[in-house]
This record gives structure tokens, sequence and C-alpha cells, in this order.
């Protein structure tokens, strides 16, 4: 810390993201990435646009919107893109937050919410999951803005839209943003609730289901006013946010949605495998509606089961806060990863 | 505006970039971009980058960041990247700035401070140009942080070293960012201050004399402490701000420095030339160190001209404010370019 730091930041605690080794070969399975590459079109054009680099990227980024307004049904104006979907998130906070609009957010969930409330000086009300890790509509009364990951983050759990609707239609005075960074592997979506109300944000992101994560793209949905808010900040605080080459293969990654959706229903396949393995070993597991899954054994403590795979070359998630720490959150990867994974973590409950 | 804007933002004005058109082509002489594409090397890494998209980048930015202090003969820890230099701006402001610790700039200059402060509710103070629009060391005396481009812009004038040394001595508790956008295409630079001084942040861009204004790369080099304190601000907005493609593309850009730095040669001399023909035509053009002048016609009013000009397909920058609506940004193209643009300015000023 320098002496310039500024006295608001001197207790700041930043976001801390899963391990990245960049020198040792893992099966990763720590940070929700996705185990199939981008399709070969997402490459070629990505490619092409690095041969004019020379040139700003559009700081509309009206194709790439254009593009995922299609995808979506929704016209471009209900769409603006992000470098990676914590930029669209961090667009919202400092929009809609302030001294006296503080942001309400559940106890365990993505970990970025409080960051972004900390570093905007943001107040924030914490709302504690159930018992049994759900998030409950009740418990969301009109106290602040709303955030929720839906599925949530590092429980998967899924919330079905009706519910979120509850929370919307009793916070009509709030923005909610639902961010659906995992929606893809989930059975519903809260898209149409962005249509419907003038007061609800959907985050998506391409780092998940679309194999992107290297790229970051992310981009929010919402009534045309809502995005007009979040592009004054953009405007303000990063003109040019989205790359040429990301752009393009945005664009592409839309052209071949198929390819996309079949991995998200492979990696569903998976999952629900995984979920037998891991219960038929003692595991519980939560239930999860996203490309991970957040598992307890009943004998072995979760920090201690992180280490010991990690030892053997197998990188999972885990989290040392609260209720939550003898879970872990485990990426579903491809086949052959899953298998190894297993392999590794028998030997493991052995000793 | 929806009605959930904060008030605070109520009365924001965003940066204004120069006009990107995506449908019609123009000779594009309005946003400093070079015109000569990166060097082979640079497509060819990014495109293999973007064949595993699928994994995250570095969020440590560790090789790319390894690559610049090369450069510069500085340790990585002296480094910190960002998406466009306007990212790392942005992070300077917030690390630095508050109620009780204002920045200070131009008034003639990047117009993106100003956004910086309001966006962040950081104070500011306002320091014109003299009459000549040269900043002079002595206007700045121990009133806030200080933010100065160099050369400056749009007016492309460059403050020698021991000048800007002289505002660094005289605030030795202020930090002081000197934006190097254009460094490159000038004879000196303040990066000896950074490593002389702990209060000195210098700021980069890859985006004019790297040709990859559309892959969104720059960074700032100083003192380890404060770049900490700018990681400590990434971290809790952008964690992964530098995508895998452009981090490919930027270190390759390094290997390939000669390529760029001839590139910057190339451009010098360009600007040798235009100046002279533009003082033929009449123009009274300031000394630029940059990729532009910027440049007054004796007869013809700067929005006049920009309009003429852009009627008949060429693109310039006009800024209608102030002491400076008279004058307009041109920007060093190729020398068919701006043989291309002597042609059209001839037929407007015939007129």
């Amino acid at each position: 810390m320098s002496r310039f730091l500024k006295e608001a930041f001197k207790t700041l605690s930043c976001y801390v993201p899963g391990e990245q080794f960049q020198d040792r070969k893992f099966i990763k399975l720590n940070t929700n990435e996705s185990p199939y590459p981008p399709s070969p079109l997402v490459a070629a054009r990505a490619s092409e646009a690095a041969e004019g680099l020379q040139l700003y990227s559009d700081p509309e980024s009206a194709a790439l919107r254009k593009a995922i307004a299609g995808l979506h049904h929704v016209k471009a104006e209900n769409v603006i893109v992000s470098n990676g979907s914590d930029e669209v998130l961090n667009f919202a906070f400092l929009a809609f937050g302030d001294a006296s609009h503080p942001f309400v957010f559940a106890d365990i969930t993505y970990g970025f919410y409080k960051v972004l409330c900390d570093v905007n000086d943001i107040p924030y009300v914490i709302v504690p999951l159930r018992e049994d890790f759900t998030v409950c509509a009740e418990d969301y009364p009109d106290s602040g803005h709303i955030v929720l990951a839906n599925p949530n983050a590092p429980t998967g759990i899924p919330m079905p839209a009706e519910e979120v609707e509850k929370i919307v239609l009793s916070n009509p005075d709030r923005v909610v943003i639902v961010d659906e960074a995992y929606a893809d592997f989930s059975e519903g979506n809260c898209l149409p609730l962005a249509l419907k109300y003038d007061n609800v944000l959907i985050v998506r992101t391409f780092s998940k289901s679309r194999s992107m994560a290297g790229a970051r793209l992310g981009y929010a949905l919402g009534n045309e006013k809502l995005i007009g808010d979040l592009k004054l900040v953009k405007d303000s605080i990063d003109p040019y946010n989205v790359n040429l080459m990301t752009s393009a293969a945005g664009i592409a990654a839309i052209e071949e949605n198929g390819y996309y959706m079949e991995n998200c229903q492979r990696i569903v396949r998976t999952r629900l495998e995984t979920v037998k393995k891991l219960e038929s070993l003692g595991f519980t597991v939560l239930p999860s509606g996203a490309n991970f899954v957040f598992a307890r054994h009943s004998k072995i403590g979760g920090e201690e089961l992180y280490r010991t795979l990690k030892e053997k070359g197998v990188l999972i998630r885990h989290f040392s806060t609260g209720r939550i720490r003898d879970f872990n959150r485990i990426t579903i990867g491809s086949e052959e990863q899953m298998d190894c994974f297993f392999r590794i973590l028998g030997e493991c409950l052995k000793n």
C-alpha cells in the first residue's frame, strides 16, 4: 500500500479469483470453465479481426449487440456488452447504488457483489440463505436494490422464475439484478421478466456456456432505460470496452449457437452422472442447475479434501467461510476429466 | 434515463469518443490510430490464443507484465496492465482521489480526466494552459493529485521531462500521473521519473504507436507500492481485465519492437512534412510531439473546415470549446492518406 491510497480503501478486501496456475498442469475443476473449446468459426473470426487491430473497436458494439439481441428476441437497445460480466455488474452497482440506495444480496453468493459495494462505497444488506441453502422470496422485502445469482454460486441451486418474480413484485421501486452466468445449464431463466418489468436486469456471460472465459465477454439485458443508465457509466469509465477480437468471436459464437447448446446438454448429462457417483461415495450434493456441483463429504472436511486433491493434481474450489466450509465446488469437466477426477478422489477416500 | 439512476449521475456528461462510422468509408484522421497494421506475429499469436478461449486469462497477466517490464528495464512489480489505458486511469483516479484529494489538470487536455472525476465523485481543479497552449510547471502548486497528458492532447505539445520533474518536486505529497499515450512519437519521456520518485505514475497505451487500438491494451508504470494500489482496485472491479488474445498480441508486439519503432519514425517524418504543407496553406500549427497535429487556418473556422472535409470523405477531430474552437486535430496517416487529405483540403480552401 502506498502513502497515497485513499483512506476508504485502506481496509478494502478485493475479490480473490480461483487459482490460475500458469506453470503447472492440473485437472482444473475450480473456475467453472467449459471443458470444450470454442467452435472453429470463433477462432477464425478472431484471427481476421486481429489483422486490423490498428483501428478502434466500435464503442457502441453495434454488430455484437444486434447479434445478442437476435439470440434473445429483444432489441439492440435492450442490450449492453462488457469486458466480462464482472464489468457490467460494476456498471450497475455504480449506476444505481449510493449511500441511500444499498444493495441486498445473500450471505452465500458470488463474492464479487460485496467487493463491488465496498469499492463503490455502497452500503449493503446481507440476507442469509435458508437452512437448505435456498433463496426465499419472502426474505427480500423492500430494503434496497437486489442482486441474485441464479443459479446461485457457489451452491448451484436454481430458483424458479416464478419465485424471482415474487421478489420483483414486492420490490417495484428497486432494481433487481439477476446474474444468470450459469442459466444455460439450468431449465428456466428470468429473461421474460426483463421484458415484462422495468426494474429487472439480467446479466449473462460468454465465459461458461460459450467457452469464452479467456475472451472476456459479458452482457446485460433489460429495459431500454436501465440499459441507457449502464451505457452512461460505460461511456464514463471504459468507452471502448469490448475489443475487436472478442466482439468478432462473440458474434461467431452466436452464429454457431447449436454447438454451444449441445455442449451445455452434454455438461448437464455429465453433471447428473457426477452427482450420482458423488452420492454413492458418501457426499451430500446440493441440487445444481449450473456447470458445477457443491458437495460435502460425510467424513472428510472440505479444506482437507481440497488440499489432498490439489496435491494429487486436481484443482477444485474451497471457500473457508462459515457454514459452507465443509463443501467444495467442483466444476463439471469433460467425461475424461471426470473419470480422472473420480479415480483420484477414490484414492483420497481410501486413505 | 431510468427512474433508478442515482441522483449524482443525473447530470453526468460522459466522454464522447471520436466518430467511428461502421457503414461508410472515410479517410480517417480523427482518432489518432496508426495507419500501419500490427506486425504479422501479433495476428498469429492472437489466433493461437483464440483456440483456447475456454480457459480464463491469467488475472495477474504475469507474462505480459514481464514483457513490458523487459522493454522498459523495470521489474514486473512496477507494471500493471489494463483494458486500454482508460481503464488504468480509472483505477488511479479511484485509488487516490476522494473528497479531500482532488485532481488537478489543464483546461485543455484529454477530456476523459474530468469525466473520471465526475463519475467517481472526485473534486477537481482546472489549471489553464498558457496563452501559447503550453503547460507551465509553476502553475501547479500543491493543490491536488496531478494528471498531465504529455505530449498533451489535443494540442500535441510535449513538455520536457525536466519541466515535469519540477512539478513532481513541488508536489512531493501528491501523485503525479503522466499520461504518455503519445510519447513514442516524441523525443523524450518521463519514465525515469517513475523510477526516481515514489509519487510518479506513467500511463502508456498500445493503441497508437503499437497499432493495437482495437485490442484494448494499456499499462501503468511506477513505484511498486503505487502499482500495488492500482492492483487492489483492479482486483475489486475487473479481476480478469486483459483477455487472452490481447495479452498474446501485446507480448508479440514487444518482441517485434523494431517494426513499431520504425513506424513511429515514419509517422514523425510524415508529421514534419504535414506541418510544412499546412503552414504553406495558411495554417498555424502547434508544435507536436504526437501522431497528430493541432492546426488553425487563418481564414476558415475550425467547425466549418471539419464539416467541409467530412462531406468530402475526410474525418478530422473538432472540439467546439472555448479558445480551441478554431483548431482541428488531424491524425498523421500514411503518406498516401496524407496526399489524399491535402488534395481534398486544397479543394476546400479554393472555395
